[in-house]
């Protein structure tokens, strides 16, 4: 096979109608379309084993860990001590995976609504989930999060929303509303705290912007950082929040490690001291575009990823 | 599933360094790589399931007809009465369902390198083969189309050589030199004709002059012709050559509808009298190319499709 | 500056949502945006010099006159003795080039609703225009064309819409439609003849068909043909209509030389006899299209380009 | 004009053979080849006016103060009391504005290889320089940058290198090897610091790896530091280097905000006291990185780009 010719098959993430990031793939794991989504699994020139879903890069092998360590040991840490925690949506394992580091941690569920691409990832992403799914402490349940969380009688410490991005029409937009992080709240044990993926401050700032102010308007903290991750191109947020935990205070932490530590963490590729810091240290343009958002997204008047 | 965003996965078909066709993939049958290619069976938008080969549309739904029957009608129309057709590659089984529609023909020899495509064709392409592989006149020789051809002791009707594009590194650049057209006119029966697909002569029309003048160096009579074939977004080339048979004679016919049917072919989709008349008219500028064509392909100095 | 790099500056044209063909842009001779269009002159790597209106390429210096003999040169000949003819559009001034071939020409009016763009292809297409705008028998109106023919009293022997395709929202939509051509049919001289670009037969083949019914609606005698144009990356088609002159009759003509000679026209790159069989004898997929072809566009029902 | 039509004029920046970042123009005001490189200044739907070289993103208006404040306030923050400044690069202006916000500067002298893309940006972007052209302070030299350090006879308290990434054939190459660096060190006055764009250590980290050990070959004190750039898509780079000043303390500094207010810096819409934290504290997988950097970029053995 020559190699002078330029690559033939190519992902492109439409960031917006301006802005595509295109990935070159070089093979095909598996590809399908589940009754809510089109995914694809495939090995990528830069990017190694990724997942595709409705055409956003959801995670790659090169970089899983920035946006899953990230999204979950954050919130755990600042609750300090986690027993239970709840997953929405999180198909790859991964989240789970990063939960069940915790030595305190007893219970996961992880509430996912595509049966088909959790199995696809089971079968093609075992970098990614790492056994966790064989883990006696993880339950998974196929449903709605939504329809999960009204109708459990559970509370958790730590609730996680790792969900697709508010696309209108797709599966997950009422999920970033204000009446379901309500639901959410009424859902977390006394001193818990919820987390989202909150999409990218600088492709999409009017999303990112929204969500905070949602969260905002129903937690009394609210705490919000970013990591850049590559598969994403991009910097990507997340956005924690409790009614009783001081997240100010946990911003400012200097001995993550020791704490990491004592609660078990070992072999972090990315969580550290040092990366916490430049986690919850926002650049200038990211605190104004908070210290100026108003928008609630509600299911009335959602906000949605531009198409 | 929204349907207001942009397509996001591509096939990008480099015609040269600076023009791309790209199609959108609707979904992935197959994907692979074999020892000499990479393909890829999809459902794209526009053209239905198609085969793409080291990023080379082969064919799809759309309009295969027009490539297959154009590919292998007119020569087995030109000798006549053609009892034995050997087809150099020709994976999807298209062009032996064409060969065998002809009633003169009692045995069809399919020599293709790659047996991996050949059974993914076998398995996803129904549509193209229609059970031809199951026809008992139609033998399929796995192998190496050069070395077949110059160890069978077999001489052939008409010869048809449908083979990926003269790709440098790629299995079939060989295929296209004076040295192989020598061979395969030792290996015509008395009264053969041979045909190659030819390139296209206003994408890579340096290519299509050349295969003309190197065809032209070795056989007596050279005839090309052309169709437009949506799924390669240009007009296609297809050369016959004979030494016993005159083609311009060939060119001229008006009756190709009677003829047909006197040999049993029915139910054309693209080949007809006035079709014929539209592929053997040459336009001006294709005339002057070959007018202007010197080149001889060789192994020593082949002609390559730019990368 | 190393060669080695992949292009970077691309024209996409979307053929429909999921087919793109892109172009590498070498170097800019100028872009604009005027009351009407988007318009870029550039020089690309495969086509040479070429003009893109809203995303369409119209011509290019590697086959603008494949494009403009095309749909300049049969109308005329069919007409036979054409002394005037009225362009609608036609801003690169290459239609009235080869109207002006034509000995028996005396006066060539054309009209052009964006006169920015007519200035811009004066000083940046020589290539095309070949000092047409200088010619006293031409005379350049920059007005609407559907507003023009209204209120002209004069009568042409041919008429020629030379316009963008029916774009919703753009500005020639309307001039596709029936009642625009009952406009065009009552101000064509005794013995007069229309020709129409008619989109691509195969990328856009509803559309191409519309046209033809709508004109076959409104004329006698119809006659569609085809040329592959290159910088089009597609087949593409014209539609002649006359209630007065036999268009069957000149399909079959085989002096197409002859008659050019007698009429002045030399030097053709083109159009030429052989030539005219290719154009004239459509292949069998485009008959049948034809013939099962009912849709009319209408002013409340108009035909558009896909988006 | 109907938007409905996806974007059709795009730039593709090749992060590497399988990664694409395009950019769709809105309208080209001005693009041109220089004896040097080629180069286009477009108005971009989401980046704003942008200056676009060999098909690399330089600065766009939507966030070039990020860029800008971060390579150059920097530096002059840890000198402490900069009175001259050479800028080696530095087109646009931008650099140069933001080293005459410091009131201790008095001296700015900016080298350019390349005098049509200065005069470029003199015209075109004038909210880049913001006049800074016609300040006396401001000396304009075009030239090639190793030419002019090597023959010059002053001393620079701050050197900034503002240059296009190292691609082979390009002009800026030589300008990130040891050999090169050693002559910018002959040219700190005492005390002085060196500051150099290091690419993006996510896109490309071979290269930023190799320019961090190459410096830190160099000089006794390397500072290696990020910002993301939404425009290239991508967290970009920057390294200081000092002989004389303890940039590990440098980047310990808490009271940002009033060393830039003693320096008479205002208005700044980047860096500030928590953007530098944010700036100066490196995500694990960046020090693990730097920590394992051992390549030297020479001249006879440089570091490139990748193709």
């Amino acid at each position: 096979m020559s190699t002078q010719y330029p690559n033939w098959h190519w992902i492109f993430e439409w960031s917006t109608s301006g802005t595509i990031h295109a990935h070159a793939v070089k093979s095909v794991y598996v590809a399908g379309r589940t009754k809510y989504q089109s995914y694809l699994i495939a090995e990528f020139e830069d990017l190694g084993k990724a997942l595709v879903i409705d055409g956003k890069m959801q995670s790659s092998l090169s970089d899983e860990y920035v946006y899953h360590e990230s999204l979950v040991q954050p919130p755990l840490l600042a609750h300090g001590s986690p027993r239970t925690v709840l997953i929405l949506g999180g198909g790859e394992g991964a989240t789970a995976r990063e939960a069940l580091k915790f030595r305190t941690v007893e219970k996961v569920v992880m509430v996912d609504i595509d049966g088909e691409i959790v199995e696809a990832c089971k079968k093609y992403l075992p970098e990614w989930h790492k056994g966790a799914f064989n883990n006696p402490k993880l339950k998974v349940v196929i449903d709605d999060a939504e329809k999960y969380i009204r109708e459990t009688n559970e509370r958790f410490d730590v609730i996680i929303a790792d969900l697709v991005d508010p696309q209108e029409g797709g599966p997950a937009w009422r999920l970033y509303t204000k009446e379901f992080y309500e639901l959410v709240k009424s859902r977390l044990a006394e001193g818990g705290v919820f987390v989202t993926q909150a999409t990218s401050p600088t492709l999409t700032p009017k999303v990112f912007a929204t969500i905070y102010s949602t969260l905002k308007a129903t937690f009394r903290h609210v705490l919000p950082y970013t990591a850049y991750v590559r598969s994403f191109e991009g910097v990507w947020s997340f956005i924690m929040a409790s009614d009783a935990r001081d997240l100010q205070a946990f911003k400012e932490l200097s001995d993550v490690d020791s704490r990491l530590q004592a609660l078990g963490v070992a072999d972090n590729r990315f969580y550290d001291s040092e990366t916490h810091r430049s986690m919850f240290s926002l650049p200038k343009p990211i605190r104004n575009l908070l210290a100026s958002a108003r928008e609630i997204s509600t299911l009335s008047n959602p906000v949605y990823i531009p198409a």
